[in-house]
């Protein structure tokens, strides 16, 4: 088997080098004949395609290099696209893709640092830090106090990876946990669970929403006006989804109403988000740049170890379990 | 035993209520028979005081109302005083308290609270949040990425109901935590406990460092220039003592020079902090309001636990398990 690992030009932080792939295959020592081969040009990328089994690269240069009908001359032998980040949204719609290729996404090794970053987050907003921070600007000591965690609700919108790390560490701070997903399967972290039809059900019950669904025809502008008056005056938000998942503009209108005590948001529509954008200066808001799942110190370690968990579940005929299910889109 | 209850003037959210103490006793059917008054006000103190055994109330009303040498007059049969805050230091000298009265702090009911929001701050430092604050108002989109918890060292200065509650969250997400103490006694959530005059010895290791000591004469000034010199370059702060445990022009000298990575406190050598004050514009700190170990959810009935198991001993002739040590201020 030979994989091709085509790193983007110029990234230092998370391109995946070659001491992390021999340390990957020390701990993985039934792949320990596969043949590897690196590139962040065009003209490696277009040299090892041909004879690659499985491609490993970031959902941006997919979107870049594959236009529809150009994969099967590009690379003939390929059976398997690995991308290293969890969302896929931006590889919609999926006609670029042959029906014998599997894409996998990285879902699973978010699951540590954005569990951590969404209890941060849900303590943060319990603590009131957008206001103090935006206080703070304004030199202005105002006491405010929070509660413990235990014992408020949270209702959290997509349990994938993301999410569910999220409710697990919710849950284990005694928070009830309502779980929103597309099928109402039971979740341990989650005291009850409802189908995403049942949305406007549980709504009213969420002291604290947590948007960590994939970003899917059905989940675009999921949180409209509508729905953000459908919260608890007082509610807490915080988006770790991506930012069309709700409507910039109804949340920052909710923020100024009064309606939402305050919101942490992790994804804009537009990413930069650029200067003069109206969530910049929405009050009780605190914008982190869109970094909450990645963590530098563990990421290719840990995206080489969900690639070779598939390609061994490929290797012994079962399904991958981070393959992409390109009807649903996640 | 009579009990008078003395809250401040004017106070709504953390007064304690007859509902309060009617739902204490409760939960202490033992203490059934105790009597109670409660007052804000001057009147009410002065028709109380003179019969109660037990004073509950606050610092700073203890502080104002007992100069050294009135208290006896004042309340001639008192044996217990309990002041509802967990820092003394407003009272020292103790030389306004007769040595036959045994002054209680509150320690025990701010861990909870303290341990959740020890743990948010270690967690934001680790992942930026005071820098992307202070992003959002320049409008500044610049992703940083941070790391897990998991692996890194923090150092907790103070083993009580904070710094313990705190240490023993960090030591959950997988931190090395390193105590410092009065006496180097084992601490469960520690790898390590070394003196405060091993404090120098164990800086260069911290990459977080947590200060959460009582404020003595011996921690006035603890983290000095030279102090934060010790520190790696890259380290976080978080104080969640008191404002005078580090010299505040120091910490300010430390994040403008780089140095110190961020910071994040809860008080202030003056509170409220002054407009003007250099703290409000440290770059990478970020400020919260002195709110950090108290829930009012939770407050006023952890507090009354705390005393009637304090009464009980003394009833039992065991020592109160939160009475201060006046020698030590703590």
């Amino acid at each position: 088997m030979r994989i091709h690992i085509q790193n983007p030009e110029g990234e230092a932080l998370f391109a995946i080098t070659p001491a992390q792939w021999q340390a990957a295959l020390a701990r993985h020592p039934d792949f320990a004949g596969t043949e590897v081969s690196f590139a962040d040009d065009e003209a490696g990328r277009l040299a090892a395609l041909p004879q690659a089994d499985v491609l490993v690269t970031w959902t941006k240069l997919l979107a870049r290099d594959f236009k529809p009908g150009t994969l099967p001359a590009a690379a003939p032998k390929l059976k398997v696209v690995f991308c290293t980040s969890a969302g896929v949204d931006r590889l919609m719609p999926f006609d670029w893709l042959p029906q014998d290729v599997a894409l996998l996404n990285n879902s699973g090794t978010h699951a540590a640092k954005a569990g951590e970053f969404g209890l941060m987050a849900l303590l943060m907003l319990a603590n009131h830090i957008p206001t103090f921070a935006q206080d703070q600007v304004k030199q202005v000591w105002a006491p405010r106090f929070g509660p413990v965690l235990a014992g408020r609700t949270v209702c959290v919108v997509g349990l994938g990876s993301l999410g569910g790390a999220i409710a697990e560490r919710a849950s284990q701070f005694g928070m009830t946990v309502i779980g929103v997903r597309g099928k109402p399967a039971p979740h341990p972290a989650c005291a009850r669970v409802v189908g995403q039809d049942a949305l406007d059900e549980v709504l009213p019950e969420a002291e604290f929403l947590v948007l960590a669904c994939p970003l899917t025809p059905e989940t675009r502008g999921l949180m409209d006006a509508r729905r953000f008056a459908l919260l608890p005056r007082g509610a807490k938000v915080f988006n770790i989804a991506r930012g069309p998942v709700w409507e910039e503009d109804a949340l920052c209108d909710a923020l100024e109403s009064g309606h939402l005590a305050s919101a942490i948001t992790d994804v804009a529509s537009q990413e930069p988000l650029p200067a003069g954008h109206r969530l910049w200066t929405a009050p009780n808001l605190l914008i982190t740049p869109h970094m909450s799942a990645d963590d530098p110190m563990t990421y290719n370690d840990n995206s080489l170890d969900v690639l070779f968990r598939n390609l061994r579940a490929m290797r012994d005929g079962q399904p991958m379990p981070q393959r992409i299910d390109t009807r649903r889109g996640y």
